[in-house]
């Protein structure tokens, strides 16, 4: 395609040679001639002056300059995306339907155009609904439900049994996990992440919702839509998280609590309360993030803080002439 | 069957209508007419209230009340458990012993009534107990002894070798991990875990212990019976824990810590130390529970802290005119 | 094989009965006569009076004392990885080439004496090298690259896309994830790992980088190398590493940062900013080790902190008579 075809794909405005003929993306840094790029960090704005790429996505908003073509539009990661899949499309499968080597046991049921990958298993009375993706080794359990354009990464185990024991006498007695998982169209499941069944009723993740690599979702929990859950996140049982809530890398979220719409929360949070809508969390335990930023800026201080209070302790010892001598000793 | 039934099995007290029919449990929230619910958090005693449950379990030391029948036990979560058990039992397999799109090697030995489902790897010479379940997609490495009624949950690695490497002239050589991995009876490990075999001897997991999602114990590492390791918890090699050790998610033990029986540890606790028995721990590093609480409760008042620091600079400094002017000026 | 013989492979000086016989190794408490242990960690110093072991391989540098036969050698530790390969060996596999359960697409290519076991998956166009062994139930998506002498553990997914979405009017928009993951030689990958392939270009592994269980590395990331990345990391998208960088359990990096060649951050670290080379880091935030001791001693210690923060307002009321009586009430 030119330059020019991609522009109105994406609704942007060429500074430059829009006859110049783009065939892929890449990096900034990586980019060859016949690709496009896009700036989206302002981390990488440097390479605009040294990428090789034909044409860069940039914002219309910014004074970009460049030694070569640009795209200005609004939302430039947005219009990457939309090149990009033009350019590439999304991946193609080797083979269609349910591969011989996967195991869908035969009271399951699969939509229309789903891909069931070799060594994935599909449980008992499972649902998975049409253009879905279930991904090698990636195991369903019985009785789960997936909607439709759901996408199951290799290793996913879905609708295993949630934690749930009852301790008597020391003994820890397994808690039969009665309910199952539900996962509305359009979510995205990473590799390796554990979804708990429900001891009652249901877990359920919603709408368009994108969970990463290696997270765990507890039993019982409910997921809203259109959240995002970073790698290696754990959330507890009994959780409600709102709509279009962000949990970074390697957050954790406590069993019971209710989580807001719109909220955030950085990598690493330890979130042990419930949170209302919009809230902006960071740390360990989570706090509103300016708040927080002005704890863990105060805590790499903490040498400087406690020079301080042992000055002042000397010349309050000196003002005071509590220890009986002109303070020259240092305690 | 009918509430007095239920109470009968449960030693409970009746507080209502004995001859309700009961099919099935569910959630306060969720339950219908005929389903039977249990109260053992406080945070939902007010759906007590509104539950449309035939029946609640609740303790028989509170004084609950409610608009439906309550039955009084001394352990409602147990009694709850034994309910749930009697009206809907473990998971029934849909088929029997080693499946056909399993894969276990013929020197493994597999005890009776045993489950292999589709997937599961079991390597040479390991050896699986009775009763035991191995869900899609588990790999149970070379070597490895499991006990009766063990359950590997899907995608766990069981006896994966242990991350053990000699560094010489900046090479990392692979040690050669010659033991293997022990689970004793009754112990469930959930989804997507990594049990690393030793390199010497066994990794061992005692009788009755249950992992939860996504964890990892380290090679050579002796967990002790009855303990409770909670989702994408890690613990390093050559640690030694007790019995009754509870560490709750995301926590992190380093290696060859001794680690004393019936210790408790908060989520995403970082344990540096051996640890006493009995002790409850939080924090990163871990502390006892009780410092533990303070510590943190101050760090999120750093900001107040350092107020009050900067305010007694100021007075100091009115009282020492040190700065050589009558301490107007804010530093 | 002889303790002499033993000796004269590892550079070792044998002081007691060189004449023994060995013919496997163990720990120095569970070694029996006719075993071989070493020490290598001063914790467990005192077990070399009661150990049961023909022989242990010692520091040339100490000068230990035990009741048998020690070999003095430069570096226990690579010395006893010597002598376990040479009794032990690595794994023997129970077939050689592409198991029959395995899937390989008829794209890929597979390399000389290369493993491949039961449940594993190779995608479309992936490449794997000669003296490979990918471990059941792994899962390498398509146009994967491996070198030689790798080793991939069960469960974990080479090359699964990476977490990366376009958020337009709140929904979150695929991007197609058009690059790869290269791993180099002599890398090897512990269970249930999740490599993201870049979005553009290819997410690299360097040769004889060992990533532990469990571990995360996000798309477009270049691992140098002779990394070790230890159990639970996360490492986020379009980070580089240089070559020796060791990332302790449960660490994660942020994204879009570069981390300098060795160095070094304790477990559970938050890495947030660029690293320079040589840095060794301890902490959320990852702070200098040196510095970030300091810290995380004095956090311990908030409640002395905030006693005597509170000693010294008591005292400078006293001095400043600002409260108009004697300073006699505590606030």
């Amino acid at each position: 395609m030119t330059v020019a075809e991609l522009a109105k794909l994406i609704d942007a405005q060429v500074v430059g040679d829009g006859a110049a003929e783009i065939s892929s993306v890449n990096t900034l840094e990586d980019a060859q001639p016949g690709q496009i790029s896009f700036l989206a960090n302002a981390k990488y704005v440097k390479q605009l002056e040294t990428t090789k790429a034909t044409a860069v996505i940039v914002s219309a908003k910014g004074d970009n300059v460049a030694n070569t073509t640009l795209l200005k539009t609004a939302d430039p990661y947005y219009a990457f995306m939309q090149v990009a899949v033009m350019l590439h499309g999304h991946r193609k499968h080797p083979f269609g339907g349910i591969h011989p080597q996967a195991h869908v046991d035969p009271t399951a049921s699969i939509g229309e155009n789903t891909i069931i990958y070799p060594g994935a298993f599909v449980g008992p009375r499972a649902k998975v609904g049409r253009d879905c993706i279930v991904y090698p080794n990636a195991t369903i359990y019985d009785d789960c439900v997936l909607g439709d354009r759901v996408i199951i990464h290799a290793g996913s185990a879905i609708g295993v049994d949630g934690y749930g024991y009852a301790t008597y006498k020391g003994v820890h007695h397994k808690i039969p996990q009665t309910g199952n998982v539900v996962i509305e169209d359009d979510v995205e499941i990473g590799a390796n992440c554990s979804i708990e069944r429900a001891a009652m009723g249901a877990t359920t993740i919603g709408k368009g919702t994108k969970i990463d690599q290696l997270c765990v979702i507890g039993h019982g929990s409910k997921i809203g839509p259109y959240c995002l859950i970073v790698a290696q996140t754990g959330i507890a049982g009994s959780v409600t998280l709102g709509h279009h809530v962000v949990l970074a890398g390697q957050s954790g979220v406590a069993g019971h609590l209710n989580i807001g719409n719109q909220v955030t929360a950085a990598a690493k949070s330890g979130i042990i309360n419930d949170v209302e809508d919009g809230a902006m969390l960071m740390g360990i335990p989570a706090m509103p993030l300016k708040h927080g930023r002005r704890v863990y800026i105060l805590f790499t201080q903490l040498p400087d803080l406690a020079e301080r209070i042992k000055a002042l302790e000397e010349q309050v010892r000196d003002l005071t002439g509590s220890d009986g001598d002109d303070g020259a000793e240092v305690v």
